[in-house]
């Protein structure tokens, strides 16, 4: 942080993002719970297990191929909460508004926050409204928190991959990066790309009923897979290969990087997960996803090793290797 | 909303806020536990009660007399929870900063809200960042969401008031306000004006201890005291009266709102507390409210009556009625 000021790759999700959270809040707010660096905390009251994250967004376009920024608001903290096993039961919102936006703009917010809010089977149970002046936000921006219940027997947690583990993804990875940057941009290709923007809880209840032993799930969102796995292979001292071409990138998603400059590695995902799982029952899990609507392509993309802990290793199609890091500086300001 | 765009006067907490609300979100968000309009949500997990609340934090300027935005993002939702009796136990926070913020700054403010949040007994477990780009923001907005524990007995709620409770308020009301005008005018004043800016929690307690009886509290910030009496009068469908001469207000707050034009019962509070209690236990709770730091100059400014329900009525020092209505239009925009 040489010169003392925020930069856009502070809020990239990558590795400034990392440095802001680990040398400037954590040890200000210093706490066990927030210390562990999962997507939510998870709390006791009065002997119940809760799970509890908060999430603003700021995306930019509002309205893009897939969703918009309410259905984002929704399904990042669902899934948030949902990365932990936890099943998403509350939800508060948070609007910031400049003066001047469009009240039939934001009934279209509104409306999809609901749809996708009955979709993952949450409640929004409390909110709040700020208007500020013309010129003193761009449009709208969302926060919002939520609070869900952790199921007996469940431990999901980014420091439990274990050598051996294999690595699962439930689909194409990229799709919502570049369905937003296609909009903002005005790009168009002959196929459209949707955002994958969708509520993952239901699709993980269905992995949980497989088995309960899953030890790592995340979703790869700002930053991309590379970033999230390297948030895993950090938190849990182990290593991972990644199987190149195991990738699913959809044809038209890596056309669009190659014209745009980007890896799909690091591109946002809002329909995506991770999921770390022994590998004597990976493809029972992978079956399951399979059975749903957003695990259609699920695919074991690589595995835990206890070589090179903290690192995250491709394996290229061509027999090589090579280190994805973090997200470094900032790829695609305000994805989500 | 003829023109059908946001105004400044909707996040104002009079009454275009209150139109927003009730004509916009509820009939979307459509749910009985949203619909009660309270400042925060009581929802159950696994026979657990717990109070649910959200406030998003745009003040400008950032600091001022008494305060800055961290400390009133803390206290903000801490007093939300507190104003259903709950112990607040967990807060989220999620910034949105701007490109080139100071990073000093920044430590300022979270410095600020980790020292509020241990005066108040919080932990912050969970956090978001998100940058945008320089003028999609004014330097930094502060959402926080919390939750605390509901105790066994406790039943606290703007529909509550009935027929002979009397109002009591912990202190000087239009602090809050003044401090935050002063600081963005450049005005100066012979004495010095400190926002009120306090977490209540404490103070709420040590009311409880007298007895669990407590009818409705509620703090009245944006909008002020006008504008809160008139949500519970319409909630409980009571009338209000106020007692003109038992209002507390500081002399050089007073002098400050004639200049300005202001009127001190619409003018913000963020450390200030409205009670309304049963007549018999009204100078006991106020009595034990004056032993504690946040309740010393706590009085009894008023009591509800079966009269004019929905209707706030200001009895004035000269003998005279007056109609005390919510706060119309926007007095002063990002006070909070």
């Amino acid at each position: 942080m040489a010169d003392n000021r925020i930069l856009l790759a502070h809020g990239s999700g990558g590795k400034l993002s990392h440095e802001l959270v680990k040398e400037f809040f954590l040890p200000v707010f210093d706490n066990p719970i927030l210390n562990r660096l999962d997507d939510r905390a998870e709390v006791e009251v009065a002997g119940v297990k809760l799970a509890y994250t908060t999430d603003s967004f700021v995306v930019n376009p509002l309205f893009f191929e897939g969703g918009d920024i309410g259905k984002l608001a929704v399904c990042g903290t669902v899934n948030d909460l949902a990365m932990g096993g936890a099943e998403p039961l509350f939800l508060s919102v948070g609007f910031i508004i400049e003066e001047g936006f469009s009240l039939d703009m934001l009934r279209d917010i509104v409306t999809s926050m609901k749809k996708t809010a009955d979709e993952a089977g949450v409640k929004i149970v409390c909110g709040d409204t700020k208007v500020v002046e013309k010129g003193s936000a761009d449009q709208i921006f969302i926060n919002t928190s939520g609070i869900g219940a952790v199921p007996e027997g469940v431990c999901i947690s980014g420091d439990l991959a274990k050598p051996g583990d294999k690595v699962i993804i439930n689909g194409f990875i990229g799709d919502h990066g570049i369905a937003v940057m296609a909009k903002r941009q005005g790009l168009s290709f002959k196929d459209r790309i949707a955002s994958d923007c969708a509520p993952l809880n239901g699709l993980v209840k269905k992995m949980m009923e497989v088995s309960k032993d899953i030890h790592v799930l995340r979703d790869p969102t700002r930053g991309g897979v590379a970033t999230t796995l390297n948030e895993i292979a950090a938190q849990s001292s182990v290593g991972i290969v990644l199987n190149e071409s195991a990738l699913p990138v959809r044809e038209e998603v890596q056309a669009a990087c190659e014209i745009l400059g980007f890896d799909p590695l690091y591109v946002a995902n809002e329909g995506k997960l991770l999921a770390l799982v022994p590998a004597e029952i990976a493809d029972r899990v992978v079956d399951a996803m399979k059975h749903h609507p957003y695990g259609r392509e699920a695919a074991i993309i690589g595995e835990i090793t206890a070589d090179h802990p903290g690192k995250v290793v491709l394996a290229t199609g061509i027999g090589g290797r090579r280190i994805v890091d973090m997200l470094v500086g900032e790829q695609l300001p305000r994805i989500c």
